[in-house]
């Protein structure tokens, strides 16, 4: 960390800094520029309780932090993106995540549907929610343990592994057995109690990003889930929150890349949660393949009409057909390895 | 509820759209104007799945929702502005709540230099978190258990009901013997099972509204918490996010009064967290006070400079001293009743 | 419009709406439900000073807005997507346009090593500006008339098309000899005297979206340049404005397909601009061609840290050949037409 | 301004940044840390083209900019706050100026009755707008000319000065024998042509805030119109916007204090185009007189609903009336000059 002081700052004032970074544990180092005086601060600069404290002793104009406040997930010099293993799946790398099926499970019937219409479209992962976070207490809430019945049987049917929605860390133990992936949703993003209980499964965690996070506070809160001793996190953008109200979020596709520059850990991309909207879902992934995401997450539904959760934005078993099909495509131009069961299913990967 | 349909939709799609709204439950009129047709929808819209599937229907152009999402915290006909008792102290309707006290509980000392600063300066409530939400996981997180018991005394020193945040449902049953109101954080805004288990304890509790939530998604939290049968909900506005960094938050003082329209629940300001900085406090709570909130809540610190979070917001005791005169008169003025002891402390009521 | 009434309205406000209306020129037609009462309103909305008014009326809930505000830049049953000729570049339809060279026009030589860069991947028009639009006064303003004659050259050199800013009316004259299309830029979305100016040159229009513009208000601008006479407008998404301070602006992809579902005018993006940063233009870039732009602008720059505005967002030469290649292979696939100097060129299209 | 190097930058890299740093006129001094080095580069930083060039030299890890990047409206030591005079009115200082009229001039009696009002108030500037800048080209874009003579009238016949909108360069010719203060709306805050051809009138300039301007964007814009030779200028606050739907903006009142710390100019705040709502009006006046803001505009309209332009927000006289007597109070007791016709008409400044 560097305190760089006003250029009308003492050396009174500039004493009173350098003891006060002593008195943390960190090592002042005085350059005297002629424009104003600058003083590093060498040492575990988190180990103080709140660096912004050193903002308001006298004379200080302002604080520039040198390293990157998380550290597990950071990508360092001699760190490889990672992959992550998830059953027969793999996640980052060259390796291209394909997640589809309902939004949330409703009946039998419906989840089978939609997750065959997933497994044909070659998904490489399931997903369907058993519990639903909802804006109004009056809203479906899902169907919890009778839900998680109906995706055990899906994830046989179908050989895949399967992610779904955790909300408490009440649910984790009877969850555990049948979800592969726990993902944690866009508003429980800093909900750190339930990070770390769903990382001390050792199962993969998907973390979405917050409706108003900062990259740097969405890579905080995978920090939190790694030093628990879990690095199988993956990440999602799912649309921010900004003044647009056509889409009911903004997909931050440009977060991807960022976040690819300053992590190792995959990032996936959810546009149906992302954009609200189901003409917006097949732009929207071929935009995050070609953008270079690590995988993508649809919404699938018989019929979206009687949908009990957001069916505005699922896609129909046909249009993820379709869609599934100029999108393998893409990502075999990007250079992804494709699974041999969408390769051999005729596709043409040009 | 009302459907408008597409100037162009046909018979058959109005009548899709009547079935639809019959198979769940709604009864159907149809009104068929010049410009287009409109079908309301008369019954209990909310135990509709998700409405938005109607706006998926052939033929549709839009939904309009009639009644507020929100019922038991809404201000309609008949309902006064709600007043909650905690301890000896009144909030909402003609009372001001003054709550006042270190962000974060760190010494003994420390606790009780802030808390005597606020309760001579004419605190009703005493503030002091013993669990913090820190977006870094190497922050300071809090004292815990000896925190608590530090709160503990200071309520005992000074006869006055203490607020506290809490983050985890698991911290509910330790809480609950020291703290009078429990606090729900702006991250934990929509942590609706934190919001259930801190209901059922039939304590007031206090909901911050969230960096990006929007006031009726607030409002829609606060009913969770009320239809768990607790209606001792203390809304807090404390900023919002924007993309304006020359202050950490916006604070939305307008919130305060749309709230006040469209809730009978009482609404506090945190200027404190709503800027993140000293200089600003004193304004932004002469400001929220004329602007006819319910109370304050403000960070005082005898050493900002040490402190293990968010020191440069915090006043110093003399500066909350000045501020709380200027507050108090200003709170008679708005025609709020003020506490015998700040009165009889010779104040200037004007 | 409808005019929604609260469901306590009494006859005597349904009557106070229906005279507002019908001494508005419209013509009201009331609709009984069960659970409030709806007012259609017909006639030419457009012609009532501001629809708002009647919001305010005793007992009105709400209003419900059926037709789009904008009518000759929208969607229309019946309407193809436009197509632009400017010299000889297409740009809309099925014609994908490549628009790069130079942010600013500095020098002769760093103008002519740009556009030889730009016509080397194949660009279909040239830019270069010669009036900058800068937050500060202190910054570099452009060249003006000096650059204008460097642009010209430019132009005779390579036979192809030139966009250039235009910041007043005052340059429009100066400019329409030179320049093929006018860009109005981000800050001046809203500046409809310099939008009637160009317009009125019956030369193409390039419109930016403001930095905090609704895309309703995007088409509202563009309708103001319409209403002048001249559709040939070519709309660019540039990023807008967010709380994330990693990209300079958060670049709105799913507004592309948005507006190409309301709109009949073609859609660029400018990845350049709309991100801030060299290593993020490549894979937005490729976004924008999947998520199905009709065209994209990029800044080069032979010598990006001398640059004298921008510098940090120009590709080099050779770094806008490798992803021009890739482009126009990707575009190719999304069906774009790709012209004969770029297929000659042996880029394998796939 | 400081250039922070990365901690692995070598010394090759340390001597391309102070070589870059010299030919750009800058004096670089390095200072060699124990976690960086760090260069500081001494001079007129603002002759620089585009400072954000040396952010790409190789090895830079971040710039620092030291001084404020504005200067003539910057709060420099020896700098007291600025009185403005505009006819018989002063602004800023311990004045307060309270600003009042139409939103538009629409009609003589209209406009007569409503600075009839505002005159009673005791407005100590008249408003009404003659030229309307309007999202829609549909919309009624003001009476012009004929505008101009109303206003001229109301200004006669109350002997105070006025302030009104000018849109375009253009119009300034036709304006300036009427109007004292040119007041730039939000949409125009960066149309620095306007800046200047207003400033270059001698009279004072209103500058408002852009929807989305950052604080020291909307500081900057001030500078172009100081840079004219003029420092006449006042600011006003007008909401910013956001994702909350509930107000037509989020007026940001903290940004009046943050202002006031930053820059010398005195800032006012137009409470009815920040809220767009009438019944936020008077909280909102107050809220912002007791945050300490230097002046109030608001608008008046004797039948708002039926006002050609933003009839929502309109006070009705004898609600102007009302806020003003208590605000009129609350500036006497925030330290404020009250004029002596407010005085002497009774009110009770207690």
């Amino acid at each position: 960390m560097i305190v760089v002081m006003q250029p009308e700052a003492t050396e009174t004032e500039i004493e009173g800094v350098t003891e006060a970074l002593t008195r943390h544990g960190l090592q002042p180092s005085v350059s005297r520029g002629a424009e104003c005086t600058v003083i590093g601060a060498i040492g575990d600069v988190d180990a103080v309780g709140d660096l912004s404290v050193f903002s308001i002793l006298s004379g200080v104009d302002k604080l520039v932090r040198i390293s990157a406040p998380y550290k597990l997930v950071s990508s360092r010099e001699g760190h490889r993106r990672s992959t992550i293993r998830v059953g027969p799946a793999l996640i980052g790398g060259t390796n291209f995540a394909f997640i589809a099926g309902p939004c949330a499970v409703e009946t039998p019937e419906q989840a089978a549907e939609a997750c065959a219409a997933a497994a044909k479209a070659g998904a490489t992962v399931l997903r369907g929610d058993v519990y639903k976070h909802r804006t109004s207490p009056y809203a479906f809430q899902g169907l919890g343990a009778a839900g998680l019945e109906i995706l055990a049987e899906q994830k046989a049917r179908f050989g895949l592994p399967v992610v779904a929605e955790v909300l408490h860390p009440s649910e984790v133990d009877a969850m555990v057995d049948v979800v592969d992936i726990f993902r944690i949703g866009a508003r429980n993003m800093q909900n750190f109690d339930l990070l770390r209980a769903c990382s001390l499964t050792g199962k993969a965690v998907m973390l979405k990003r917050g409706l108003s996070a900062t990259i740097e506070e969405w890579l905080l809160a995978a920090e939190y889930a790694a030093s628990s001793g879990n690095l199988n996190i993956i990440l999602c953008e799912r649309g921010i929150r900004t003044f647009e109200p056509a889409t009911r979020n903004t997909l931050d596709l440009s977060a991807v890349s960022v976040v690819q520059q300053k992590s190792h850990l995959p990032v996936i991309v959810d546009p149906s949660h992302g954009t609200g909207s189901r003409s917006l879902v097949a732009p929207m992934t071929l935009a995050a393949v070609a953008g270079g995401c690590d995988g993508i997450m649809i919404d699938v539904h018989p019929h979206p009409e009687l949908a009990r959760c957001d069916g505005p934005q699922a896609l129909l078993p046909d249009e993820l057909q379709t869609l599934a099909e100029r999108m393998w495509q893409l990502a075999a131009w990007m250079g992804r390895e494709v699974p041999a069961s969408v390769a051999s299913a005729g596709h043409d990967l040009g």
